[in-house]
Formats: structure tokens, sequence, C-alpha cells
């Protein structure tokens, strides 16, 4: 942990907001030859990485219904009933984010809208490793069920046993996903963006990963697949005054800790008291987390920042950009109306973080690394299209036709005059 | 011109509706290091492209509000009050698009929301050539106002005397477009990405341009910075049935065609003298353009397709994905309701795409070369971050705490689990 009091905009903030960042030049060359290896190989290619990175031999890469069935049996009741009432809050969020069509007529005869189209085929990537992200899987497939994507497509890495966790599983049949694949890694990426044999080609790929996953999607998306957005170590910047709970506080920058060892938790306050208080609750709280070890090396990148009042410290959250950013001040609500740059908002003391990860209903895949200052977490836009549609009468086009026979003149492109002076000068029965 | 009658679904589709591509890797290398000069050498950089590329000595690259003032007095009535109905119709119609507020109780106590936040940043490029593109100002500068951008920055290249032409200049000030630089090509996307001593850095860019300036913008898009989508050649699709008019259609097909040699127009109908009556149509048509070279270079990407029925023609449109798309057909609204992939939709024998591209309040930048499967067109939507913001009361808390608790340790996420757990077992009197 750092404490850094009173510093200064401009070469003090920029030092104190550095991402950790890495050199991926070789993780990069060697993606690539994963990705070329795929595309020309396909399911051949998928064997031997399998083999190679997963230590296990696979016959078919996709999960049968009979693996589903006994996964839904493996899992406990009360993590079911959890994931369920989450589902349920999720999909009652982004459900409201299904507009209504809304015709404009912006010329009398000149009727303009725009109308939800679903991205046919979507892939949703799903790390491995000792933890199962179940709740990725709802954030990424409840939009997508909601939006009408035909294809859901998962894919996952397989355990030495060639499985996928049974709660992925059962989350998966839950919310709907159509084809479930035990494939992983850079190679994943490589199969939804091109496709193999048992491996359909997706539109546009979901998910968090490793760098290597990371650097693929980045690689594919150059190439021509659409991709959630760019992606970086999690974080969270937490605005607290002196009336704030330290013990909220230090656990807010705990969970945030956890994710990794390259994870980021900054805490911002015009209390001198508050940062101190913080500071032993941290030290005090970390003693008991299973997790110790990765979260105390994640503390290397925390920040305690000291500023001058409450207004300050929102420029500097928002200079910042995070991912997550709680508010824990008597003002939160109105603070929170100062947010210009950040993921997701969390407001009050009743509002941690891990609430939106989980079950208030909110997306937890969300821009980190600044990209708050240009992106926007997943919703259900991510997984349509919105595509415009028009229809002129004949009036209508009567109306702006000289508009656009001028403009189009004066930019020099007399075709697509003509194609307004051929219409207005037409002498049909049509309307 | 290629006629193809009733090919078959599967490889002899994927033959039509190939896209022209190009090598690109000599060019990414220049364009590599023109970002890089710019980088490092910021304004001197600027300077010496100025001279090479521009022929042109520059002082400064901003454009002053002298020169805005004689732009304004340089630009014929006629056209600044078509650009004026232009931009009633474009503001509009994106006006609309501005969301309001829907606080979703997802839970009792657990309030969840969406609120808009303009990036605050975002740059225009403006390509320059013997056309003014003043239209794809009011395109890109008019959502970005309405949006609430504090920077609107836009660079356009110089002409020989050092000048930006007047009709982008009026335009641009017409829609409070707030820097505009005389930098063009992919120094300019350097420029804008990066910042130099007069270029301030953005967090956006958005616009059209050649080869250099989209692989400059693809180029910064992967080191951080966001753009506006993929670009590729503009295209059309015109679907016509047996009465649809062979005129207008080959008028809108030769409009798609004058964009350049890289322009694709495509053609399908399920009526076989249809076919044969565009065809003549746009022989006849086409002696009569000034820019009669370039279109009849682009007519060879061009295809005439007979099919079936007019569902198998939706059908192959939605598999081409065109950014353009006109239906001509006695059903037109029916077939709408069919479209999954496409930019815009024009609809009926009066809307050609040229309404579109300039005055019926549309937006004219729309994903190209097949992208319409993942990507939308811009809207106001590119120029904000939805942010999700969430309150819980510590009743909320409550309801939904133990589903996050549970769902936290199966996922082996201890801290994140004890944010909550700390927040139910405390005893204050916070709420």
């Amino acid at each position: 942990m750092q404490t850094v009091k009173y510093p200064q905009k401009g070469q003090e903030y920029i030092e104190i907001t550095k991402r950790a960042t890495s050199n991926t030049s070789e993780i990069t060359e060697r993606v690539k030859t994963i990705l070329q290896d795929v595309q020309q190989n396909g399911d051949a290619a998928l064997k031997s990485f399998s083999e190679k990175f997963d230590k296990v031999q696979l016959e078919t890469f996709q999960v049968s219904n009979n693996e589903i069935k006994e996964a839904i049996a493996l899992v406990p009741e009360e993590l079911k009933k959890a994931i369920q009432t989450a589902y349920q809050n999720i999909e009652k969020f982004h459900q409201q984010q299904v507009p209504t069509i809304n015709v404009i007529e912006t010329t009398i005869g000149v009727k303009c809208w725009r109308q939800n189209s679903a991205i046919s085929n979507v892939g949703i990537y799903i790390p491995g490793g000792t933890a199962p992200l179940f709740s990725t899987v709802l954030m990424l497939a409840i939009p997508a069920k909601i939006a009408g994507c035909q294809n859901i497509v998962l894919c996952s890495p397989p355990n030495l046993e060639g499985k996928i966790h049974e709660a992925i599983l059962y989350t998966a049949n839950l919310c709907g996903v159509t084809q479930i694949y035990k494939v992983g890694g850079a190679q994943a990426v490589a199969s939804l963006a091109y496709g193999t044999e048992s491996i359909p080609k997706v539109d546009k790929i979901f998910g968090p990963g490793n760098q290597y996953v990371t650097i693929a999607k980045q690689l594919v998306n150059v190439a021509g697949t659409a991709i959630d957005m760019p992606a970086g170590p999690s974080e969270v910047l937490v605005i607290g005054d002196k009336n704030a709970n330290a013990d909220f506080i230090a656990a807010d920058l705990l969970a945030q800790s956890e994710h990794g060892t390259d994870s980021q938790s900054i805490f911002v306050t015009d209390s001198e008291d508050k940062l101190k208080e913080v500071e032993i609750a941290i030290l005090q709280q970390l003693e008991l987390l299973p997790r110790k070890e990765i979260t105390k090396k994640a503390l290397e990148n925390a920040r305690l920042v000291l500023l001058n009042n409450l207004d300050e410290c929102m420029d500097f959250s928002n200079f910042y950009a995070p991912e997550h950013l709680i508010i824990q001040t008597d003002n939160a609500d109105e603070l929170a109306q100062k947010v210009i740059n950040a993921g997701s908002v969390f407001i009050g003391a009743y509002s941690p973080e891990s609430a939106g990860d989980y079950a208030s209903g909110t997306n937890h895949t969300l821009p980190t690394h600044g990209f708050a200052t240009a992106y926007s977490g997943v919703s259900l836009d991510s997984f349509v299209k919105k595509i415009t549609f028009q229809k002129l009468s004949k009036e209508g086009l009567k109306n702006i036709g000289e508009t656009v026979e001028i403009m189009a003149s004066y930019e020099a492109l007399d075709a697509h005059k003509n194609s307004v002076t051929i219409r207005l000068n037409a002498k049909t029965n049509q309307d």
C-alpha cells in the first residue's frame, strides 16, 4: 500500500494512477502460432493443444446432454437457489434494456427508426482454474438470451478428468447456452473466430481470461471478429468521508485485491483519520483471508490517497476512470451525479461491489485499465445491432429532395444526386 | 457487372459476396513509422509530414476564428440552407436517442439504473481530396454535441493553400466542433491518439479515410484509443421485385459505385426480366455521369443475382450483411421485418440511399465489409458510456446478501463474501 497525501493534478496524478502493465510481445508471438494452427488444422490442432495445455486427451469437444444432466445433479441445492436468485435480478435489469421502437417523422413523409437485431452467433469464454466462474456465465448468457442470439456458444477448458465444472454447466444450461465445448485458452478464441469441424464460427466473442486469451481476442478482433471490450486487471476505487465505515471500506478494497496479484484498489478520502483507520482495518482483515498471499501481493498496487475535499476526490476518480467506483460518503447521491468515467458505481454504505459482481442485477463485465473513459460495460446492447430504418413517401422525398441534391452536388457525387432527381421526375403511379 | 442466376447457398454465396481486399502489410509498416514519429516528435513531426504529403508549410495547425469567419462568408446560401435542413433532421433523430433514466428495483431495497455519460474528448477525422465531406461532419459532430462531449476535435488535411474547405469549416462551426486542426492522414490519427503540443489527445476517434487512416485507427485502437468501427469500402444491396422501377434501382447502384473503385453494388431479385432491365438502365445512366471512370471500374465488383423468391433474396442479403440495404418490392414493409444483418435499411421506391446519406436524419457512418453482422452504425450511443449505478439499502443487502455470500464462496472469493458479511453483521446506525 502506498499512502499519498495531497498529490497535485498532472504528473502526480498520472504517477499514482498507473496501472500494472506487462510486456506481451513474447506471448503475442506464441498466440499468433496457436491462432494459425487452429485456423489451418481445426479440431486436430485443438486435440494436440488439449493434450499439451490441459493434460487430457479428448475424443470430442462438445459437452453432451448426459454430461449436463450429471452436472445438474452434482450442484448443491443452496448454490442452485443462489444462482437462480441472481438470474432473476440480472434478467430483470437487462430485460428493461429492450427498447420500444420509436418512429420519428423528421420531416413530413420521412419516417426513421432504430430496431434491435440480435447478433446471430455469439461466443462466451469462461476461464478454468481452481474456481468455477459461473457468475460470468450469468452475466453474458442472460443478455444474449434476451437479445435473441441464435447460437450462444460457450468454451471453457476441461480439467484433468476432461470435464467442465458442474456449476458452469448448470448455469450455462439454465441460461439457454446452445452449445458448450471443452476448449480453453487462445485456441478457444481461435475456434470461435474461425470455426473448426466441431465448433461453429461466431460473430462476436465475450468473456474474461488470462493474457493468452486477452491477446487472442485482440488479434482476432483486428482480423474481423467483434469482441466485448479490451481487457485488463480488475480494479476498484472507493471514495469515503470522515463518517464512512472503515471496516466496510477495507473489506471492499480486499475483495478487489483477492482477484489477482495485478488487481488494483484505491481509497480516496478527504479525512486523514479515515485514511489511517482504513489502513489498519486492511491489515487486520487481511490476516483472516484464505487468499492472503495473492491479496498481499495485490496490495502493493493499492493506493490510499488524501485530498482536500470530496469534489477533488471525485475529480481524481474521473481521472482514474475505475472499473468499479464505490461512494461511501454522506453526500453519496450528490457525488454520484458527478461521475464522468467509471464502469459501475456503488452508492452508499450497503452497496458493496460484490453485490454487483453477483446478484444485484447489473452486469459485472466492465471496462478496466482506464477504458471507462470511452467504453461501457456489457449490456443487452452488446448482443445486438441497432439497425436504422427509413421510409420516405413521395411527398417525403419531395420535402428533402432539393436538400439532398444540393449537398450531393457540392460533394461532387452526381450519381447520388441523380438517384433523387430520377425519382422526383418520374411519372409513375407508385407511392 | 457479374450476373449470377440461382446460386446455391454455401460456397456459391461465399464466392458472390466476396469483398475487395487488399494487401495492407506494406502500408501497415509505413503507418507504424508515422505513428511513432508523431508520438515521439509531436508538432515537429506534423510539420514535416505536412510538407511531404500536403505540399504546404504550416506555422500553426489550428484553424483560427478569422479563418472560420472567412469560410462562413464563402459558403453559398443554397448550400448553407441545405446543410441547415439536414442538420435539423439529423438532430431530431439523434436527440430521440437520449434515454430517460429508468430505476429498476430488482429486489426490494436493490435499485439499479443506467445513465449516459458523454465521452469527454472525441476526435473526428474528415478526409481531404477534391470534394469536401461536410455531410460526415454533420453525422459525427451532431451526436457528439447532443451527447455533451466537452472537446469535439476535428482534423482534416489542408489543401495547397494551407486551408480546409470552407464547407467543412462552416459545418464544423455550425455543429459546435470545439477545435479544428489542419492535419491529415495517419499523422492526424496519431495526433488524436497521443496528443501533441498543439493537438489534444482524445478518448475516441471517428471518421472515414483512406487505407493509411483506416490502418492508423486500427493500430491506435489496439494500443488503447477507442474507435468508431472497423472500416472497409462502401456497399449497397438492393432487393427489387417485378414491379420495382429499374431506373430507380440502377440509379441507386450507380450512386454506390461512384464512391470509389472498390465500392460494391449488388442487385438481388426474383424476376429475370427485372435483372435485364436493371442491367440496361445501368449502362444507359452510366454514360451521363461525370465520375464515369471510377463508377465503371467499381461496376466490376457489381453483382446482379437472380433467386427463386423474395424470402431467398432477404436470406442472401442477411448473408451478405450490407452496409446499405434498399428494399423496392411490393411487400417491402414485410420484408424489412426479416432483416437480420444490415447497417441501414431503405424501404420502398422513394427511399434512395442518398436520402440517408445526407438528410433524412439517420446516420451515414455504418458498418461495411460484413461487420453489420456484429456492429451498429454510429449513433448517440457511440459518444457516451452507459454507466450502471446501484444503491442498496440495508434491507436490500439483507435480501440478496446470502445469495452473494454463497456464490462468492463457491467461486472461492472469500474477501468478496466478507464484504457482505461484515456489513450484515455490523452494529451501526447507518442505513
